[in-house]
């Protein structure tokens, strides 16, 4: 299995704001922003891995500012590092005001995937090769962060 | 502002798995357990606040076992610690086959929520009571996971 | 075949009203509110039977009072009475002011659930076991809106 | 305020049955057919009022056969007969397998609609004109339905 | 294969707009109108050719003018004129002001449908006898019509 | 008004094909691609115009293969040449195997949008600067496609 660019799977997905996405005082809910990420995060594990993947968890996630009806929000995922069957994927997560253009970050946050056979038993994936600086730099921290997930795992 | 105990703000959520909810090999979305989570967290902080809540961060949820098409989920959130304007929500999502009846948990979740009023400017929330034993256990540890929110937040 | 208590089957359901399930003048679609009993309905029913359930009838419905965006709407639901492979499942839609605290009925219910086998045919199901004072009465008085059901089903 | 035809209210919706809105063995939910229901008897009490119009009650429906993903499912509905500010509307809805053409009746039902204004507040509607037979069957055996559903009403 | 009367195809879906189906300053959008257009297309050819049908190409669509929430909007659709595999279908779209009665057409359209066997390779389908004025005008102008497209199509 | 380049309009997004989005032989609606196609060119053109931006027409489009559940459709879209108030978007969508990333195009369409203030009057908008080779093809053919739309429409 060779490894593949982070580039190869990064996948982007733009979006404008509408009410069934909104709390009735017209920001997008948390949740719903939770499952756009998650639904970017596994289209780009599955063009990395070439198989189906799950969602094994979602790091923490800070909701940096309200984000109103009628705004755009840009998700952009890549795979940052893989391990034996699992990847972790990065997304960040960008509120456009369409009328002035102002942009601001809505959320970053990492999930770990997993690529799946049909019996829903974990397979192994290729690596990823990071090129540019921001893909070095989170590949270079990954084994940290999912140093300190296990962690967590194993307290609760 | 009174304090109120802890089973005021509990909330339940039960939910059929369908096919819009799942991918295309049939076990619930990640993205959709966290919406549904989100959904039954900004509910429960609301009957706690009496005031419109939104979601100021998600803790990191590990993804325990695959919900299939058929399986029931059932979501149970109530606030178990507050500070002056945020309150943590503490979700348990309980997967079962209803042909079964096994149970298994799906995921064990916190959300913090913060109340705000028409300007989107945090406002004050009652303290709540913990009575029952994990209702005392997870007031108890909750300083330490607010800790530990504020570390992550300030490091990123 | 055991006999179930009534409690086994009880399923509870908390939803906050959004702009999707609303008429443009802002209130709870009576057909909306029908979706939501169904689908408890349906999961109460399965829980009882663990077989599969599709809905025979619904009874005459009621709808009190307005349910507004932003309110919440509580929905409780458990089989009330059996008969060879049908069920009686009584459904309660509280909806609450959540800005206030304030609850009303929004709709009691009842409908007819049979369990099936994979061909669509009716299969036996367990018999209930009331125990609080409600559940009896319900108990009591089925027989009664059975027949009244069936006098209904052969008149139309 | 001068009568109209029923005609005039008479509304049409025919639909194809796709997997969301099934059970996971592939047959439309009870609860979505009273959806769809419900939509088209208000859209009808809307054109015959002019007027806002909410649900005020739902006669008992027998779903008489299963309705099965790639189906179609067609409703018609008309205003039978008025009060004061309330409408009767009766519902057809007849499954079609759309390969060999067969049709069969789904369900036949009929809601109680009010025409409001903008509190809430019922408000007189014109009356009904039947013209064909059917029409003339639905408006002589109104009153009687009424009556039963007041005492049904009061009783519960 | 009998030739059959556009009649036998002619289907009709009155929808009342709601606040999903709409831009957040409160008109459909005109990609959720393509959609419901498409549905009455997909369902009146299947009518037609009695056999699963896909959509081959949408000629262009003029948006005539907006259609706001609370409006209801009509489609009417049915198959104009067959080629060996496939169909054309007309829609017209009609909105109304639900509370003056007030209608306006929204759009007219052409959809090219081919009916389809297990493997997506196309299939015979039977001719239509256009029986209307409208019919005959749409059937007569037909070919030229399907001309026009396959230019269009070679071209690009 | 300064005139943008088309990068500035520049719309990506990706999605997964799920089961609500396709007809019961499992392949995508081409209704539903119509409504993605339109959300995106909605988006790109308010990012131009800074206004609110409604759909005036769509030309006509071929769908080139049917997108299977499980598949990624990822449309691109960018303002492609102005008028005085009204924009031509290009869109072009490319479904994808994801178990082996075979891709090929599923359609390429144009939308023409109009900005508007809010009664709903056209307002002019930026011209664009076309940059790459397509952006400058599409920019110096706009004109005559502007012109037989024209025509199109005065003979309807
Ligand atoms: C949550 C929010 C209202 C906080 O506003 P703020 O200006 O940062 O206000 P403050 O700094 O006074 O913080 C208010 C409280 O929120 C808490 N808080 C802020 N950010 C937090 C985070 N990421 N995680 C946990 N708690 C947080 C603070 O600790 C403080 O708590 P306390 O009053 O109980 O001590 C603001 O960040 C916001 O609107 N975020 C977007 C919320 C949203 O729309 N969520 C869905 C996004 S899709
Ligand atoms: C329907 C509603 C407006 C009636 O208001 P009200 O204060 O009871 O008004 P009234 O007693 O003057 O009754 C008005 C008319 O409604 C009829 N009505 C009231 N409740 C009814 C019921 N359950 N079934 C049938 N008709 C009913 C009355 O008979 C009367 O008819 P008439 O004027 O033609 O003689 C009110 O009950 C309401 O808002 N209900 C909720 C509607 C709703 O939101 N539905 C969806 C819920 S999810
Ligand atoms: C419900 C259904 C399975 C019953 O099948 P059937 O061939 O009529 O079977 P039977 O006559 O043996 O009746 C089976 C049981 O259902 C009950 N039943 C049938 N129709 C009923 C009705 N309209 N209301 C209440 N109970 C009903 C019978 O009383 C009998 O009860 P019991 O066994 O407890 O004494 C069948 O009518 C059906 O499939 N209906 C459609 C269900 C559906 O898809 N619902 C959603 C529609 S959108
Ligand atoms: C439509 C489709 C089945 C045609 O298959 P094909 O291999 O091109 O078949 P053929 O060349 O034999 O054409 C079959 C018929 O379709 C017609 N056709 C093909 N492409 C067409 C187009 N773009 N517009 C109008 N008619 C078209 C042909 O003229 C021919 O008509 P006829 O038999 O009545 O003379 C195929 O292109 C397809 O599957 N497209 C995708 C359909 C789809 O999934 N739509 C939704 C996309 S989101």
């Amino acid at each position: 299995m060779d490894a593949k660019p982070c580039k190869l799977s990064r996948c982007v997905k733009a979006n404008v704001v509408l009410p069934p996405d909104t709390q009735h005082h017209h920001t997008l809910f948390g949740g719903r922003l939770m499952q756009l990420i998650d639904e970017v995060a596994v289209l780009s594990a599955t063009r990395h891995a070439r198989k189906p993947c799950v969602t094994a968890s979602t790091d923490s996630v800070d909701f940096l500012s309200p984000v109103r009806v009628g705004d755009s929000i840009c998700l952009v995922a890549y795979v940052t590092w893989t391990s034996r069957t699992s990847m972790e994927v990065f997304i960040r997560s960008t509120a456009e005001d369409l009328m002035t253009g102002e942009r601001r970050i809505a959320a970053v946050s990492f999930q770990t995937l997993v690529a799946i056979d049909d019996n829903g038993k974990p397979v192994p994936v290729p690596e990823v090769i990071p090129e540019t600086e921001e893909e070095e730099y989170l590949f270079r921290t990954a084994p940290m962060r999912a140093i300190s997930r296990k962690k967590h795992r194993e307290e609760t």
